[in-house]
């Protein structure tokens, strides 16, 4: 079979779920690698539209397209450019999944069964909401929530970053960060900020509660309006000369220091 | 004063100092934006040699450029095309010190006062490196030592990631990885490695300890030789499907962990 180039219309239709109003209309996202291939037909085989690999790909990895042919998924072989085209990274994998959009809504996803939540209150960074969402899967976290005007989690440097956590745990866009908090709150969960400027200390916390962490933008925090909502803003301490961490080390401390202390045997 | 072009010689020279090689043969390296620049000064103005801005640089920080011709900094006006060819990022900040090289030797670095260090062996990302130097600064690490084949600490992509860190604490570089974890042991301290393959969890180890936690390759972790060496190989617990954390967040947790327990209060 000719491998599609990057004029096959098929390609230039996926070509445009690199943009999130695309995303948006089509219901549909691109999941690049082999990590993010494999974890998408791993959680349902039905979410994924799609298969394009190149010939080198599908020789690096033959247990992934076999697998993909075997759950009834279409694999088109591309050109290495057409690879390129479908690639947000510097380093196009030429393995590239259409998949279902992930996100659910945040009606109904949180009773009292939820023991650690991470929030991402305007979260600009792909790359940054990816490793989150990574460190959230990492510590067994009930849900992701990217509200307020976070980054879309379906953008291809989310999906790198998360290294196939997207696929794993709950992922929900909700543009009205306090009905997010809200929502956290009636699970019974407790909303802790992470704060520059905190007077409590991440280690006064009892941190073995259920609880909803809160982190804001990169660069400006959280909104006003959201810290005053939250029941405790939490500083990490730092104990050297730095003047902070960035947001994916500040949030590892955070739902680290909660998952480890909720299975610490009492006493 | 006519600013200097990338042609200017001593700006041709400064560039060259992107490169390794010329960097270890001149014991100078290139410090760019407001936080690097600000944290060399603070450091130490003596070992400031230059400070090249732009125009908008000079302007977006005032109290830098006065300060650092206050402590006898030759300040130098370049036009953006010359800062952009100084500027190992995306996005040329306009203002770059050229300074000298940080590291220290082994000996001599670390005595029975030690509680807390980070070893990085064969750490090969820049980025990754920088952003353990910034969490170790914040979790008040005595020291990071680049072991092994590691990046150079010096390289501008983990200068600009370090937030200013690398200038916080006492840097290493030290080729080989045995004396580096043989020097840690005289010091003192037990030799844990973050390793996802360990026995033992992070929760089950006493992390009072003075310890020095060792980072091994991104993607090969630590060469066995060195694995062999440390006290303990240690997982951090995986409460999700996420298959591994990446090593900054790793490191973030097993530092901070170390870091709060000895503050803890006994009991």
């Amino acid at each position: 079979m000719v491998p599609f180039t990057e004029r096959t219309p098929r390609v230039v239709a996926a070509r445009r779920l690199t943009r999130r109003a695309e995303r948006d209309k089509t219901g549909r996202f691109l999941a690049e690698g082999a990590n993010a291939v494999g974890a998408a037909l791993a959680r349902d085989p039905g979410g994924v539209h799609e298969l394009f690999v190149t010939e080198r790909a599908a020789q690096a990895h033959p247990d992934l397209v076999a697998g993909a042919r075997e759950a009834g998924v279409r694999v088109s072989p591309i050109t290495h450019r057409a690879a390129a085209g479908l690639s947000e990274t510097v380093t196009p994998q030429g393995i590239v999944a259409v998949c279902s959009l992930l996100d659910r809504p945040l009606d109904g996803l949180l009773d009292h069964t939820a023991r650690l939540v991470a929030v991402l209150a305007g979260v600009a960074d792909p790359g940054n909401a990816g490793t989150v969402i990574r460190v959230a899967d990492a510590a067994g976290a009930d849900a992701v929530i990217l509200a307020g005007d976070s980054v879309d989690p379906h953008n291809g440097k989310c999906v790198r970053a998360s290294a196939g956590s997207v696929f794993h745990l709950p992922l929900v866009r909700e543009r009205d960060t306090l009905a997010t908090l809200a929502a956290c709150r009636a699970a019974g969960l407790r909303l802790l900020a992470a704060d520059g400027y905190a007077e409590t200390e991440l280690g006064a916390v009892d941190a073995a509660v259920p609880t909803a962490w809160v982190f804001g933008n990169e660069a400006h925090g959280l909104p006003p309006g959201a810290l005053a909502e939250v029941d405790l803003p939490v500083r990490i301490p730092l104990y050297g000369a730095a003047e902070s961490l960035n947001l994916a080390t500040a949030a590892a401390v955070c739902l680290y220091t909660s998952a480890m202390a909720a299975r610490r045997p009492a006493g």
